[in-house]
């Protein structure tokens, strides 16, 4: 079925109903430690999702396809229905998006790295030595100064990130094409020039402007004594997504502590709300807060995904314990549909992000008790979703909070 | 979702890793005999293959589509990850890569029928009464020696198959189109000639040249007594699959016994292993002797099939107890991900192909082990991979064997 099928089905039928809230434990599925071990959802104490589980409706989440490790990115496009292998977001736009960067839909962004090279301009050195961060910021601020004003017409915004990475934004009229990166991806070599792929004048015209930057910013940094030249990558600008409003007919606000899931946020037209605080708790006194104010509630719990990536399999536990304990507060609100799922993967024992299902459950006054009595990977198989593509939830949120009509008469 | 999109993927994502097997027992699922009974697979004592489900991933695979009763050739395809309604392989290729026949890219290949006709040239028996096999090789030797040399510029190929049938191959440049068959598909009518549908002026060449061929091989067998007449159907030439090494960075290996699965195999472009004996121990030997030389090996074993469709519960059940006490042999050598599956149903119970799902596992130091504590058809609906399309196997595959990059940011 093509995404364009679902997104039809959903701008035709939406219609008003009760609120919905996508709570994303962030890399949530997990494996077990020993092969007759428990997952860390399996092993956490968790009274509260167990119930959900009982009286909602279960089943395994497949991020992108079967197989696939999904970056995260993708894997919240996803969660909000969006296939992501249809619509691609840039590594530049999400590079600006994770640093906070108010990305606006005249900016071209790209991921910038710190490289080393020879006096003929070979690289040596793809990452300079790993500079310090106090280095990027001060070489982005050096290279913001010099090549801030060179391109008529246009600002340029250089940005660091941390190390030798760094964020660049052309802001103006008439930028795009499908343009190349400068990095030739081993040491030994001389960057490369952004070429323009698309063969449009737009992308001609892009292509020719970054060089000019690249040129003169490396000019800027010749006698750096390990940051003498730069590269540039995933060089692209928002990606025009569908409107999660538009799609939905709901008024959606993110609740997040890291800046790239705000972007993401942002990019498919949610509301980003700023509250205080860093901790689950924060999140949902913000949720509160702003209860009456929206449809459509995302809430991200980042740490899950942190301690799996550290391989720290028992504080991975203890935030899935937090949360667990956060849920009658949720509860109290009155949600027409509560999914709590997570947009992959991040088992302890692997410490990266895995394309394991994950495991997804949607509780609902209109839900089905499947035979599912807890909330957990090896059990959510039983469920009533079955193992099936994360781009469903969103639908099956919709009909569950009653905001989906009939599909023909 | 489409096809190309998962090629695409996995072009784009795939990397070094552990070394992947695929084990097919062909025609593994089954049906009870009686209403409370055990399927073959149910039925058989299988440790080993009970251990790798316990310890992996399980499913239900479904090979073609929901319902679609399979051919082995797109059976097999889509266990590589070719959607087989895409990627059509006629009729005429898989019957000349049957009899291990070497198809190459400028050969076209024609399923023959010899059949009878009247002094008008209609038909009365559109298999000639069934010749014996032997009046086969005397035809087709007959047919060779006369029209061999009749198209200048082309080889002309008549081999037997069995009984009335027989395969015809024109080798040469500039062969193609979308042709039609002879046949009339039914007695009492004159057998049609071939036309081109695609065209092209290669269509137009093609037709003209099979057209003369037929003709000319009426003459010869004008006074049998039988076979006075024939039909080809099926006029293909190999379609010209992305190569499996190519979409999977794979080096890829085929052990089989049956020529059949050795074109499959050969078309996709693995390299088809020869080696002594043609049970499944020879084929675990032939294992262990490239395994330093390949990345990917395909195993097929054959008598569950034809034990299946010969009605033969007893011997299907054999069959895979003889595969399971191999297991630990394949085991040894240290894959990443052994897949071990079937590529469709062949219920003794109903002596053919079958539609119904086939139970799979995925063993992997890196697979979820789900619920599934036994390999068999009931209890692997409750697995991880849920009831999924035989093509997502070879990405799950990758994934577990570590093969694959992660997909975006």
């Amino acid at each position: 079925m093509s995404v364009f099928t679902e997104y039809d089905l959903m701008r035709e039928l939406h219609k008003d109903g009760d609120k919905i809230i996508l709570l994303v434990l962030d890399g949530l599925g997990g494996l077990p430690m020993e092969a007759d071990g428990e997952t860390e959802l399996e092993a956490a104490n968790t009274p509260n999702l167990d119930r959900l589980a009982a009286e909602g409706t279960t089943g395994l989440s497949i991020p992108i396809r079967e197989g696939i490790e999904p970056g995260s990115g993708p894997a919240h496009l996803s969660l909000f229905g969006y296939d992501p292998v249809h619509y691609e977001i840039g590594r530049g736009v999400l590079e600006a998006l994770g640093i906070g960067f108010d990305l606006g839909p005249n900016d071209l962004a790209a991921r910038g790295n710190f490289a080393s090279a020879d006096a003929n301009g070979v690289i040596t050195d793809r990452r300079a030595g790993r500079i310090p961060t106090e280095e990027c910021i001060r070489l982005t601020a050096k290279l913001q100064e010099a090549t801030g004003d060179i391109l008529p017409g246009y600002e340029v915004f250089v940005k660091p990130v941390k190390e030798h990475r760094f964020v660049l934004v052309i802001r103006g009229e008439g930028l795009g094409g499908q343009l190349t990166e400068t990095d030739p991806l081993q040491t030994g070599k001389k960057p490369l020039p952004v070429q323009d792929e698309s063969g449009t004048p737009e992308g001609a015209h892009t292509a020719a402007l970054v060089n000019k930057w690249v040129e003169a910013a490396r000019a800027v940094l010749v006698n750096e004594p390990r940051a003498n030249s730069l590269n540039l990558r995933g060089l692209a600008k928002d990606p025009g997504l569908p409107q999660f409003p538009d799609i939905y007919g709901l008024k959606a606000a993110a609740i997040a502590v890291y800046p790239m899931y705000k972007g993401v946020a942002q990019l498919v037209g949610m509301d980003v709300i700023h509250f205080e605080g860093d901790r689950p708790p924060h999140e949902i006194d913000a949720l509160e807060r702003i209860w009456d104010d929206y449809d459509f509630f995302f809430v991200h719990i980042k740490k899950t995904d942190s301690y799996g990536e550290d391989g720290n399999f028992d504080a991975k536990v203890h935030e899935i314990e937090v949360v667990d304990e956060l849920i009658p507060r949720i509860l109290a609100l009155g949600p027409g549909a509560l999914i709590v799922t997570g947009d992959h993967s991040t088992p302890a024992k692997l410490r990266k992000h895995s394309w394991h299902p994950v495991p997804a459950l949607l509780w609902s006054p209109r839900a089905m008790p499947d035979q599912v009595q807890l909330f957990g990977e090896r059990v959510c198989a039983s469920g009533h979703m079955g193992v099936f593509h994360a781009t469903h939830l969103m639908p099956q949120a919709m009909a569950h909070a009653g905001r989906l009509k009939r599909f023909g008469a």
